[in-house]
């Protein structure tokens, strides 16, 4: 078993490196604060005999020998970069539950058949540069590397850039690990595990996600002098456009529907705005579905344009088709070895494992987290929840490196 | 009559301070650019042998002395400061056709039984500070000094200490210059003399207007993993209140509802919105039409808040009444007697010829602008349609002196 206190305060020392006055934590991708806790991870994992490589899109591995190292190895991870007002266990959850397994194995002098790996994978949360899971997806062959190093920030900085500034630019070869198998574990970030009373929920299934930039072109002019059927009002539009995507998640059985993001120009309060950039994020565990809810918001843009007479460009740039775990019933049964509570479930978010998925037989582990709540300075996990999960991975990842 | 050229000149010499790509303007006030375009100001009052002194707020005041001083003066003046997408028309027109008219009688060594006074208001605009018509408002007596000097920009950059760093802090009394009466120019900003074909509006009226800050309160979380009905989306709100002010203003004659500056928080594209803060503008030529108009918005944002089980806060920080200009014959007699085709208008955007009224009598001098499009780069009037302007300017304040 892990040593849950030493994993809770590994847990609560990470989070200080870009924690915030509500407890919550802002570390965003490619930040000084990611390099602090890069640098705190690599030496957590250096000081347990692991040797650490970085790839080409900053994707972090630490190895530890197996006793056979022709057979590939088992690994596990997640990410630690942060929404801008995150918490403490999203992502970082998963990098350091690996780390507890490490040291686990490590004070007990356990030698496992194949070798371990633990890493962290750039930019999964998508907040900063996008899209979301970048470092994972490029390591799989999903994005192109230098299009995704060229990605820029809302200030236009570059994410190649910010990698070589904090001394993550590595020059190890995308997808060149050695790895048979892949397993992360991660807080659920939604109510239900908490709502059933479960302990760990068997990820089946990770939903599909559609991402978009969405921008309106109207034309600026004085909010005084204008009448209002003169007017191209492009945040008029725009809001129209938000309340379909709402619209349209209630259309659809576990339909999502989110703007998160949204820039006006000019933003002055008596110039009628002139172009309006924001964000639509729809999501489906089912494909088909996700397709007609695709298809709904590129004809009400297409409607919008049309009855407001302006210039409505939606760009959708990622789809992330859903995901099936292969390797769930590894999961299960090191839970049920354990004895905890469990039950089947899909993931809302996604995540690196998602991606993983396209090379090695991959699981994922949930633990429930308070009332559900991610993407939040209130996200919160309890020690005994966060051990739990640890416990699962340590023994999914000793019995595949049995087989 | 004045001299077109110059007066063309002029604007397109005061335009390039602050000037875009497009043609248009960028030159909020109490940046350096404002102070740029106040120095050139003075600098051409002073040419003509003015003395120029500057008030509390910022004001500036150009005198020319006529024969008999202790007879109260007659004024003109309008403000330098544009929208961020601004033109080189609204306000700097009504500045310059001043400078117009102080070269038209220095040289031709015009007598006028009055002094003459030119001035520049601070902040008219609204734009970087709230509200609008500040330095005019603040000098009749309407807002208190200290509370206007104490506003801040989105910047938390107070308006003081901007005015003291351009050196436009003087320490002159507000409302204590010896005027009895004040004409602005202006351009109309709208499309009615355009379309109706005439050269010179004659004020009747400056609408009123409400200006709001609205804050909504949510929670932000997690994008993919939040079900819709366990949302308080502050941005799914904020769209209801964006579309029911438009629909506040198709209810009313004449009523003009605007949401033209939004800011998002976090801001992230897989976070639901936990704070989204936004302005409203409504107005109204009629007192008790504006009235109703803000009676509904303040139910609609009860209404969201109960509705979507979150806070709105509906901060109504300005109400600037109706203002009716009681020297508006001075400027018929004048452009009539100048042989320009007119018509009676009223103002949708507030000057500072609106506030001045509390003190003395005042009137307004629309012109026709292209299409009727200001608080944009591509604002234009014609030299012609200027000048046409500048000499009804010229022959009201002549007029006025000689009474
Ligand atoms: N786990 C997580 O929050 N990932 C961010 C990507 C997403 O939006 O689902
Ligand atoms: N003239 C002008 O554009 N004034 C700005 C104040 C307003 O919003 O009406």
């Amino acid at each position: 078993r892990i040593n849950e206190q030493r994993l809770w305060d590994t847990l609560m020392e990470m989070g200080e490196i870009g924690g915030t006055e509500k407890g919550g934590c802002n570390r965003l991708a490619g930040t000084d604060l990611d390099k602090q806790a890069r640098d705190l991870f690599v030496s957590w994992c250096e000081a347990c005999g692991c040797t650490v490589e970085v790839d080409k899109i900053g994707n972090i591995f630490a190895r530890r020998p197996g006793t056979n190292n022709d057979l590939p190895a088992v690994g596990t991870g997640s990410h630690l970069d942060t929404q801008p007002t995150g918490g403490k266990f999203d992502g970082v959850f998963g990098v350091l539950s690996g780390v507890e397994v490490l040291r686990t194995l490590h004070e007990n002098k356990i030698e496992t058949p194949t070798a371990m790996e633990f890493s962290v994978w750039t930019n999964e949360e998508g907040s900063r540069f996008q899209p979301a899971m970048q470092g994972s997806g490029t390591y799989v062959g999903r994005f192109e590397l230098e299009a995704e190093l060229n990605k820029t920030d809302v200030n236009g900085i570059r994410l190649g850039d910010e990698l070589e500034r904090i001394g993550y630019l590595g020059d190890m070869e995308l997808g060149s690990r050695h790895m048979g198998a892949f397993f992360e574990a991660h807080i659920e970030q939604g109510p239900i595990l908490e709502d059933e009373k479960k302990a760990i929920g068997i990820v089946r299934l990770g939903q599909g996600i559609r991402w978009y930039n969405i921008e309106v072109v109207g034309r600026p002019s004085h909010s005084g002098t204008t009448p209002m059927h003169l007017r191209k009002d492009a945040m008029l539009a725009a809001s129209a456009i938000v309340t379909e995507m709402n619209n349209i998640a209630h259309r659809h059985e576990n339909g999502l529907g989110t703007v998160g993001y949204m820039d006006v120009w000019p933003n002055s309060r008596n110039t009628i705005p002139g172009k309006v950039t924001f964000s639509a994020d729809l999501r489906n565990p089912r494909p088909d579905v996700l397709l007609a809810m695709h298809e709904e918001l590129a004809a009400f843009c297409e409607k919008i344009a049309k009855e407001h007479e302006l210039d409505v460009n939606l760009d959708h740039f990622w789809y992330f088709a859903p995901v099936e775990f292969n390797s769930s019933d590894d999961v299960k049964a090191a839970t049920e070895k354990l004895g905890y509570s469990h039950m089947d479930i899909y993931a809302g978010a996604g995540h690196d494992a998602c991606y993983m998925a396209d090379l090695v037989p991959t699981g994922m582990i949930f633990t429930p987290c308070l009332k559900g709540i991610s993407h939040n300075e209130a996200e919160y996990s309890s020690p005994e929840e966060c051990a739990a999960g640890a416990n699962v991975l340590l023994h999914t990842m000793l019995e595949a490196s049995d087989r």
